[in-house]
């Protein structure tokens, strides 16, 4: 039997992730990118440098036999550092049993997925951007950008593709959900937070080292804002600063370089003197700004959205792409169950992802009101330290939220998100005690699990 | 000094009485319709054919000097009369004081406001479609649709306009609010609930007479779904069925003759017989959806989006239409209150508006539960009895949520809503009493009132 022709749109990270796990399955797989091919004509920016990559997006990465390849260049990071405004470090392990997330090169990244498609035979067609989507006869409008050979001019071509199935993994303001938003019973939503992020550059020593803990991720929580920075293989960190558009202390307020290198010396003194470039690098990198979206239903006919273009999240969980690699994953899984009847599996799919999605969404919001706030409060310490004690104890019990979310890759995120929001009210209760921080080694601990 | 010329997208309801508003406050106004002139080529439907005009929308109207002739051609309704499967109705007034909503028809109130308008010297551009809008330099660009003369085809012609001021009231689709969508941080939602409506007719007696209560907005509550009627001047009355899309009891059950015939005959008895064409309005007639859009900012530089396009919201409070004019008299109230200074009257429109919008929404999908299930409901209709009577021994102090939504046009929706919510708890916790059927009498009111 002849195998579908599927087209992806988007050369991302989870459309090229997802031609690999369709192209295996031996289906014709084409893959569409507005951009030019990265490879050739250099990464073309506007999003996060390096990113955390852990065990769903590993799993994923795993299956199409990638896993190994990708270790080689990725830094693994065991915990988080919190830096003071006194330059006093604290470090807190993410999991006890040695876990740890890894930072890694976006373009890197995606270049591998890219280069093992192409191997295993999907054809990438760059310089495509998507138009507009017939759902009902699955046909895809391109316009492509073409030089004419004789008057160097571009020229504009407009194609049309017919596919059996299409998959639009095109990011945050994909055109194929753009095209389902205008058709009627489609529920969509967009909010961006009050924060932006801005990146910063710590170059890797004159001899090649790193300036900071390689092996971290580190943070400079400021309670109402914070900058992380990540590790990247030259020596160097990326650091990003999420820091709030307008207000009294924002994008907005830091308005000549006086105000910018006040703010910097005097909010993260340790970091600034390892930055000889951040003034500039404040000035020439954009604010970019932060949103959640979400829509419903998923698939059209035989169009179907994925990854951000389905769910597009905040960055404080480290899980937008491992997201994405997951959807792609259990896709997968859907089609062995169902025998690739497509029919199926794209309502099943959107009907097994969309809760999960959800709770990865609020995860990620929430997740940043306790990077900021909380890591540097001693208050948080100590619950963390009650919430580690209980897992000690009890490790199959109770497992914090952290490690549900990040390591635990059979457990959905729905399900985490459940299971965190019982500890957090039995928590809340255990931190209600005034004198906890004197009581707590007295806590009877099999009681509070007992009552999960 | 020569006033500003601004451009109003849409000739409906909402624009037609801004323009009014513009023009007599001495500007350059201009109209632009995506649909042909509905006074030459009749009205394109898609929207519902009555509509119940109440008091924020009259004082509007009054402010431009239309309510008076509008109320010759509107028909009172003093309260809603309720039709319960065996045919017994119950009536209940809408306010102690003789207060009253009004039926109006929707293209005649739309061609009233748009002579006037053009009496006044509005010009009005009909067949224009707003393709985009340039934020920045304030243009527009439309899509023309013209007839050739010599061979008869349409065809197209591209126009851009330079304003000084653009206002977007051009629906819940709005073209100017999906420019503003793809900018950056801009918040949108649009949420469809889970029910569809249908419009049937009664048509008038042999004799021309109205076969039920003229003066009545009629409800066939069913709990998980309703129909309502509304009267025309002609002796007739529209019906609207709201109706879940799927499901057990759905439009989509309802797929025989048989069915839909059953399915009236049991569920409206009183009503099937009054409505000869039901069976051919049903299916001649398309299930509409129903939407809720929420969106901020309203102002973009020098373009705002007001009425639906800004917040469209369900029809079941009956001030989607009295919401935009509202919407209208504010800014009106804002241009007199900075001497017409755009910018800080942009910016006060959307920040008054805004969580009134949010107000209106959110009790126009309460009422929705309200009217289908808990008009019918014996403990609801006492709550309602005792609510009324704390409002006959304090009526400045209790004022029933649907009177202030409805009647008092001097209090803001978000106002209202908060009264209401705080009405509500009071209320549930009388309601708690399982014999308040037998205690309500001697409940002492005063200090449920002081309680608000």
């Amino acid at each position: 039997m002849q195998k579908k022709s599927i087209s992806i749109i988007g050369a991302g990270l989870v459309g090229s992730l997802l031609s690999i796990y369709l192209k295996k399955r031996g289906y014709q797989v084409s893959v569409f990118e507005r951009r030019p091919d990265m490879r050739e004509k250099g990464y073309v920016g506007g999003r996060s440098i390096n990113l955390a990559l852990s065990n769903r997006g590993i799993r994923a990465l795993n299956e199409v036999g990638l896993a190994e390849e990708l270790k080689k260049v990725a830094i693994p990071m065991h915990g988080r550092t919190m830096h003071s405004r006194e330059g006093k470090l604290t470090y807190q392990p993410y999991g006890v049993n040695g876990q740890f997330i890894n930072s890694i090169s976006r373009s890197d990244l995606n270049i591998v997925l890219m280069n093992e498609a192409e191997r295993l035979g999907v054809e990438f067609f760059f310089e495509h951007r998507c138009l507009s989507v017939d759902f009902v006869n699955t046909e895809l409008t391109f316009q492509r950008s073409t030089k004419n050979s004789q008057t160097s001019n571009n020229q504009l071509e407009i194609i049309h593709l017919k596919s059996e199935i299409v998959i639009g993994s095109d990011g945050a303001f994909s055109a194929i959900r753009q095209a389902m938003q205008v058709s009627d019973r489609f529920d969509y939503s967009q909010e961006y937070i009050k924060h932006g992020y801005k990146e910063l550059h710590i170059p890797a020593s004159d001899t090649g080292e790193f300036k900071l803990d390689k092996n971290s991720l580190h943070i400079w929580p400021r309670e109402s804002f914070m900058m992380i920075a990540l590790p990247n293989p030259d020596g160097s960190f990326t650091c990003t600063l999420f820091f709030p558009f307008e207000g009294e202390l924002s994008f907005a307020s830091l308005d000549t370089q006086t105000k910018v290198k006040t703010f910097f010396e005097e909010t993260f003194p340790d970091v600034t003197a390892l930055m000889p470039e951040y003034l500039i690098d404040f000035y020439k990198n954009p604010a970019a700004s932060l949103v959640t979206t979400k829509c419903f239903p998923w698939v059209k006919n035989n169009t179907l959205v994925m990854g951000d273009a389905a769910h597009a999240i905040v960055p404080f969980y480290g899980q937008g792409m491992n997201a994405g690699f997951e959807d792609g994953r259990i896709l997968n899984e859907l089609l062995d169950q169902y025998q690739d009847d497509w029919t199926k599996v794209l309502t099943a799919f959107q009907n097994t992802r969309k809760p999960d999605a959800d709770a990865i969404a609020q995860l990620a919001l929430d997740n940043f009101i306790e990077m900021r706030d909380l890591v540097a409060d001693e208050k948080f310490l100590l619950r963390k330290k009650i919430e580690a004690k209980i897992h000690s104890l009890f490790p199959d019990k109770w497992i914090p939220l952290y490690t549900m979310v990040t390591f635990q890759d059979d457990m959905r995120y729905s399900e985490a998100y459940t299971i965190g929001q019982r500890q957090k009210q039995i928590m809340d209760r255990v931190m209600g005690d005034p004198d906890i921080d004197k009581n707590w080694e007295k806590l009877d601990l099999k009681v509070l699990v007992d009552k999960l």
